[in-house]
Parts: structure tokens; C-alpha cells; sequence
């Protein structure tokens, strides 16, 4: 049986290295086997891929470049890692995908929501999440949890930035049966409680 | 008054090489300026895009990631190079530009045209080109000619690879007025007096 494939979305500090995990240990206590990664990245072409996205440059990285070079990414780890893993029965547990591009590139950027899905189309027609997991919460709230932390290209963005990426996950969400929204201002244990309900439908 | 933008397109051993510098001269002695460029590359992104395209990498690179990765540097190097230059009245001169995607991703690689055309489209609506040089050769020839050189990921493909690339940008040049074809099995004066001839066309 084809294993499932679960997004973990949402802005900087909302959590997500740290429900990532929660929800592979989740999986494999009900004895799935489970293949974590992330994006951009997943590859080793598409982690080079990463890092010329997140390092700061002398030119200025046009939205259509960085929007093309997800993509780049995205089709190289959807092939040769997502879809093998799936086909193979093996759950594969993503942090960020398609999701962040309508939230980044469009949202944040405004590139048109169109075109991205017209690329998404072509890099990953057969392969869709059968559920995301969107951490939502407050720029202000987010801004004040990253504070301390280095920050890359694209997290060196103003608030203005990240709540039009905020907006654009919540129309989202709206939008799509398979996102479940998850308010990440409350507490731990609440938020994996509210994850382990959606992880328990899904298997339903 | 805006420059103009030529393009020199052709499978490996044709000698592009040889012909931008002679562009360059032609149009410099009748007192344009000229900016020489190339694809994939001409910005410090788009160069160390180029280094990912034509590195051998462990994994497969699909079809797919190759096109996008060649848009992305493509998209980054007009927005900060042709177009500025174009607006302040240089001339520029570009070795491979989107027909080359045409021709290797496209026909070579099999990746469907409507999907490269609106690439194109996002990625330089205003830029096309006012005169593509076309050197069309035997790949054959082609073959012997290259065969000593050390070679990229891409020009270690086989010679039917090429053959679909000759056809593809053969059915190019069919297509679009732009595109000059030049018979580059012919001698050197010979291909030279070709595209001074070409020049001059443009600026009549």
C-alpha cells in the first residue's frame, strides 16, 4: 500500500522543527515506517539548490528566480526521494512544500497563484500531501520567537512580509480540505494534542 | 534608443565560440557598444546555477529540474543584465539563450513546448531576441570536432540526443524570422561573411 504524505507548514517560529519530530515518533509508535525531510532541500543537487536560495547575494534574487529555483528543487526531491519512499509504503513526513510557495513566492512576493500551480503541475502532478499540518500564529508573536536566532535571506524579511505569508496560508487552509490548521500559540502539549487527532484521522 | 539583442544558438562544436568575439568586433567597429554574455550564467547566481546544471552529480538530474534550473538562471540574468543593458542603448550578445531550451530540453530532453513557451513567458515577457544566429552543422562533424575537449553532464549525451537538438532548433528556425540559419560546415570567411551580412540586415 502507497505510504502517506504529510506537509508541516507555517512561517518562521511556529514550531516546526519541533512538531517534525512528534509526528514521525507518532507514526512509527503505530508502527509506520516513516521518512523525514524537508525542503528546499532533500537532495543532494536540491540542498545545493538551498543554499544558493538562502545566501545573500550582491544582486538582488528576483521573485521569479527564487520561485523558479523551489521548483528546480521540488522536482528533483519529489522524484528521487518523495515518490520512491511512497510507492515503497514508507509515510514521508515533509517540513514545507507547494504550500510554501502559494505562502512565499505568491503571498509574499506576489507572484501570481497561476503560474505556481501551473508549476506545480509539472513537477508533482501525481503527488499531492494527504494532509498538512499548518502551524498558525501571529507575525508579532512569530518575530518575537525568532528573535535571537540567525537569520537566512528569505527570514530577513520585514513583518509586512510574513503576515501578506501568513494571509495566503490561511486563504489556504480555507481552501483545502487536506490543511488542518493548528493554532500555535498555545501550549505544547495542547498543540501535539490537536496534531495526534489529525494524524489519527488521517489513518481512519 | 534601445540596443539590440542577438543571440548565437547551436549544438556543441559549431563554433559559437569563435563567433560571439566576431559579433562583438563587427558591431563595435560600426560604434555600438556591446556587452558580451552567456547562458546558463552571466550573473553571480546564474554562474553558480550553471556549475549545478553541468556538474556530474550521484543522482539522476531529471528533465524537469534541469529546465527550471535553466529559467531561473535565466530569468536572474535578464532582470539584471540584458534588459539594463538593452535600456541603455547596448547592444548585447548572448551564447544560448530560450531556443536552447527548445532545442536540448525540449527536443533533446522531451519536455513539452506549451510548458517552455510559458516559462518563457514569466520569465521575459519584453526580452527576445532581434537576431538569432543559428549555426547549423552535421552532428557528425559536430562530433569530431568536440572530440577531444573535456565535457559537461550535458555534452557527454549521445549522438541521437543531438540529432533531436539539431531537428528542434532546425524547426525553430523554420518558425520564427528572427532566426538566421548559418551553414557552419562552411570555412570560416565563409561563415563570417554570412553573419556580417546578418548584421547588416538588423541595422538597415
Amino acid at each position: 500500500m502507497r505510504g502517506k504524505f504529510i506537509t508541516v507548514e507555517g512561517i518562521e517560529g511556529v514550531g516546526k522543527s519541533t512538531i517534525v519530530p512528534f509526528v514521525q515518533e507518532t507514526l512509527e509508535s503505530e508502527g509506520q515506517k516513516v521518512h523525514v525531510t524537508r525542503e528546499p532541500g532533500g537532495t543532494e543537487l536540491a540542498e545545493a539548490v538551498r543554499g544558493l536560495l538562502l545566501s545573500e547575494w550582491k544582486e538582488t534574487i528576483l521573485p521569479q528566480t527564487e520561485l523558479l529555483l523551489m521548483f528546480a528543487s521540488r522536482a528533483q526531491h519529489v522524484a528521487t526521494v518523495i515518490e520512491p519512499n511512497l510507492k515503497a509504503g514508507t509515510y514521508v513526513v515533509c517540513e514545507r512544500f507547494s504550500d510554501a510557495s502559494m505562502a512565499y513566492q505568491g503571498g509574499g512576493r506576489g507572484i501570481d497563484d497561476t503560474f505556481i500551480e501551473s508549476l506545480a503541475q509539472l513537477t508533482h502532478r501525481e503527488t499531492s500531501p494527504d494532509l498538512t499540518l499548518y502551524l498558525d500564529l501571529d507575525v508579532d508573536e512569530s518575530s518575537v520567537r525568532t528573535q535571537s536566532r540567525s537569520k537566512d535571506r528569505i527570514e530577513q524579511e520585514d513583518l509586512e512580509f510574513f503576515q501578506r505569508v501568513r494571509d495566503a496560508y490561511r486563504s489556504l487552509a480555507k481552501k483545502h480540505r487536506r490543511i488542518v490548521t493548528i493554532d500555535a500559540s498555545r501550549s505544547l502539549p495542547e498543540v501535539e494534542r490537536a496534531i495526534a487527532s489529525a494524524l489519527e484521522d488521517l489513518n481512519r
